[in-house]
């Protein structure tokens, strides 16, 4: 499997995105193909080695609380010592703080392998956002104490948003931090504030895998009369980590009081715990300065250090947000290139049935193996398409992320504009279709791809979770349509179809894709028309209660484009992989392109069939 | 959720199908509504407090083999002796042998009830599915001695087809039948053969919950060479049961010689075992007058009674498999139902989050709830529409075999047609769409839905066996555009066509419906016509490698068409019930209807984007 993933990986970056000429920038000036190479070849092997066989593993003996502790796997261990070692969670920062000042594009095609492997033994997509947003916005005494040791692998990170009563919806949360007494805005770790409140659906918010856990809480200030404030601004950013720590990150042994209520049970993604917190509720009281006393066992809150200006706290997370959009299509994406491999392994050796047609009307002729048949071709290539596409759109965003950070200030401009438009679709498209993908890599496999004894079922499992965290789909629709559509006035869009504008016209000179770069022309222009049409009457409640229709129309579109541009890339090439790509391209403008003509009518005419159900009659 | 469910099968069956009607004939003059409505009400009982209450635990407590015995949880044993007890074993056998002479369509919505509360629990439709065709094709003493202990709930039944090796391709089944010995003619339970083989996928293979089990076995004959018969029409039928019986079917308490080899272990339906079966193998070796002493562990072969003709078993076997694949496709729309009906419970009750536009701008307001949201409407009024109208689908064809077995010529041979060309959208289409509705019932609860407090996750995963088993989806595709739009000239795709004429012509000349009957008219002229010109070049291999796209289109024209008729089955009510059926209708013509295009130009072009890859290109 881990050959045709890195395969494509290595077309898609060296042949198609060609970072290897990132070289040439001073950040990475001591880089070059060879240890980007090297990069990868050590995650393939990490991945292999530590990851891949203990991935049903994890799926069977779920992280266990036995009332004091979060019990996972052995290899859960390893897997992480592994990751850890391997200077992944360093990868792109500064070689001053140890890092490897790798482009982002390449950090993220390394962890691409981890995923495919096992997506859910790794929490280290958290830890390195966490630590990259303390980078961002906190100050070097808690970059100090609680990024680099995160960093380095002995701290892990998660992101604490959602409550019981607040998931998608964040402007409810009611989570309370309140200044920790007299002096509490001189403690060297910043602005020190107690907190009381319940956070539901955190990734790795309990375990031992590292000696601390750095919980990033999103909670509100109380005013002066005592109430919180509504709404999203008046949402603030707080370091809370699980052990104490001194003011250069070493943990006193003393425990905060964050107390794990129970783990959630899964459908998959089952290697990562999964968990409710309870903050400040007195299980682990810790004394203070503050309010109250602590050692009543009521709990005076667990200690939290304020992240940059109050109020400033949402702002600050999304930092963070957007990196992880892009880590869940990625993860998505190696879901289902996971299946896409292990379906066409199958289909490569299963015997079964006989070909169609006079050929196949002797019973005396022996079995073909089912990847002759041209319906399990068509279920391998709707995958190949899915996935291989899914993964070109996760690297181009990465290499956007590159330009954002190394690019001069139009280039950088550009990125900005693009990454807004494209990181709705980077999070949706895969955790639709690449799980779509899973689907049909079990259909291959018939009754077995049911059973547990092959990993395809877990693979559709494991990515029914995408669609749903770090914002739904539906969340990402109006996100789409609802922001970044018509951000700047529509330059976002604008400089997105310029893009495709290239495309097609370097397709369009091309006998092989002159039909498809027309059809790719006007298939934008309806997907732009039909974001003009939803805003017509300027009213939000018309516009967007079609938003997902939308997204998927707009998601096929950019796929489409990006395949129409790596099939550009094969151009003059006959070996069999160049072959399969522009087969996989051409299969995308047949038969998936055409599909969007239905998710937009209904956006074009602002279609009220659905907003205008009345609730009684469902 | 109950109730949900039994208004709309009250409806369809009453208000749409107009069964009540069939009392009118000599076969259920005794019945009525009154007494259709007694066995929905027992049905609807038993289901909510044998069924509902134990599915997960069936999820969670999966059948286990300690070696000797299959393990079940004791409430399955309680929900079988309870659907015994119900007389829904023998619900539409003749009174002469205690059944209740009832409809096979009000059969079908009474066993919708426990596919809705917990479809892995009963095995009931295989057990009536082996009796059914021992009574068309045994002879009266295999009647007596293993059909009617079924009917009584006394016995279980099996089908058993698939062997590791022959899965879809039943022609290179390998189990192999012998004369047992002089006088093997003469058994006074038919013909008696000694069978060795395995058999993979047997649901209920091996349980407790009944005294005896029946196998349907398909097997071979060899020839005078030794040889097995090449393809299907060396197929023959036999009874093999567990526990050999006298001639009255009691069994004698000599075990016959079929052996657990184990347990499949699956994504989901985990409350029925699934099996590997060995025949013959001589673990529970069976002494006779045949080939081999079978005393000397080597097991002379499993004893099996030959059903109808030698040669003949496909075809006897199919008669079971129709009625399973209607079954299947019921499975799969209650399936779909159950999740509907859930996240429509949490919609109602969950809040979160604010109206869109000035009136949700004001933070301190409070939340909605979700069910006001125009993308969870959206979400729940695509369940609907996929899952209400899979539901008339379902009886639909339940009311044809009626039509079959109590219309007169014309009529039934009208429903023949129908049947023909309905069962393979009838298995696949609430397979692939309600499937998809349990997805957006997921989606609906949000992370909530993701974890296994919550009902949805199983139906989810539950429903994924259904485009599996009973035939894959790629199997009922080319029985639909390779035999079913053919037959007879297309008399059976004439027939479809006149009925649908027969809907948009009393549409047509509703004002609400004009419009929807004009774009149906239109979609099935496309569908027509890509059935043409696939099969314009008379190839097989060009007609069939767009199969499935041409049966999802297929399947989205019958839904359509079914939706308008129910449509008009509401004209003049005003009914939250009524307007929420025409609302779910224009859904389905304007959001879902429309996909077809995009299908049916594959087919059209004869697209051979797939067929063409090369396999190394993958």
């Amino acid at each position: 499997m881990a050959q045709g993933l890195r395969a494509a990986i290595d077309f898609l970056l060296y042949e198609w995105l060609r970072v290897q000429t990132l070289a040439t920038r001073a950040r990475y000036a001591e880089h070059s193909r060879e240890t980007f190479d090297a990069v990868l070849d050590t995650c393939e092997r990490i991945a292999r080695d530590k990851y891949a066989p203990f991935n049903r593993l994890v799926d069977t003996e779920e992280p266990r609380f036995d009332g004091e502790r979060v019990i996972l796997p052995a290899a859960t261990h390893e897997a992480w010592r592994a990751y850890a070692d391997s200077g992944m969670l360093c990868a792109a920062q500064d070689y001053a703080i140890g890092g490897m000042q790798l482009p982002y594009v390449v950090e993220a095609a390394g962890n691409a392998f981890f995923a495919a492997a096992s997506v859910s033994i790794g929490a280290g997509m958290l830890t390195v956002g966490n630590a990259n947003l303390l980078m961002a916005h906190g100050t070097a005494a808690q970059q100090r104490a609680f990024a680099l040791p995160q960093f380095a692998g002995r701290f892990a990170g998660t992101m604490c948003l959602s409550e019981p009563q607040a998931g998608s919806s964040l402007s409810d949360i009611a989570t309370r931090a309140v200044p920790d007494g007299p002096g509490h805005e001189d403690d060297p770790l910043g602005p020190r504030y107690r907190l009381r409140g319940h956070k539901m659906w955190i990734s790795a918010g309990e375990h031992e895998l590292t000696e601390n856990i750095v919980h990033l809480v999103l909670a509100k200030i109380p005013g002066a009369d005592g109430r919180l404030p509504a709404g999203v601004k008046g949402i603030s950013l707080f370091i809370v980590p699980k052990w104490l720590v001194d003011r250069d990150g070493r943990p006193t042994g003393q425990r905060n009081d964050v107390a794990l209520v129970g783990l959630n049970h899964k459908c998959g993604w089952r290697g990562t715990p999964n968990t409710l917190l309870n903050f400040g509720e007195g299980r682990f009281p810790v004394a203070g300065a503050g309010v109250g006393s602590g050692l009543d066992g009521q709990g005076a809150g667990a200690i939290g250090y304020r992240v940059g200006a109050a109020g400033d706290g949402l702002r600050q997370m999304f930092h963070m947000m957007n990196e992880a959009r892009i880590g869940v299509g990625m993860a998505a994406t190696m879901l289902g290139m996971a299946g896409y491999l292990a379906s066409l392994d199958y289909a490569r050796t299963r015997q079964q049935g006989r070909r169609l047609g006079p050929a196949g009307k002797d019973p005396a002729q022996p079995p073909v193996r089912i990847i002759e048949h041209a319906d399990v071709k068509r279920m391998l290539l709707a995958q190949k398409a899915y996935c291989e596409g899914a993964l070109a759109l996760e690297l181009y965003c990465a290499r956007l992320v590159d330009e954002l950070r190394t690019g001069d200030a139009e280039a950088a401009q550009q990125a900005h504009l693009l990454l807004e438009l494209l990181t709705p679709i980077a999070k949706s498209w895969p955790s639709e279709w690449c799980l779509e993908a899973n689907s049909l890599a079990i259909q291959v496999h018939g009754g077995y791809g049911y059973t547990r004894d092959f990993p395809v079922e877990q693979y559709w499992r494991d990515n029914r979770l995408n669609m749903i965290h770090e914002g739904t789909h539906g969340i990402q629709a109006q996100d789409l349509l609802g922001r970044k559509v018509l951000m700047q006035g529509g330059s976002a869009l604008r400089a997105l179809r310029a893009r495709i504008d290239a495309t097609a016209g370097r397709a369009g000179a091309l006998p092989e894709w002159a039909q498809a770069s027309a059809v790719l022309q006007q298939a934008w222009q309806r997907i732009e028309g039909a974001a003009h049409a939803a805003w017509a009457s300027g009213d939000p409640t018309e516009a967007l209660a079609n938003a997902v229709p939308y997204m998927q129309a707009f998601g096929h579109g950019v796929i489409a484009w990006l395949w129409l541009d790596v099939a550009c890339a094969t151009v003059g090439r006959e070996d069999p992989a160049s072959v399969g790509r522009r087969q996989a391209c051409h299969y995308f403008f047949r038969y998936e392109l055409p599909k969007i003509d239905a998710w937009l009518a209904v956006v074009q005419a602002r279609d009220r069939t659905c907003a205008d159900m009345p609730e009684e009659a469902f």
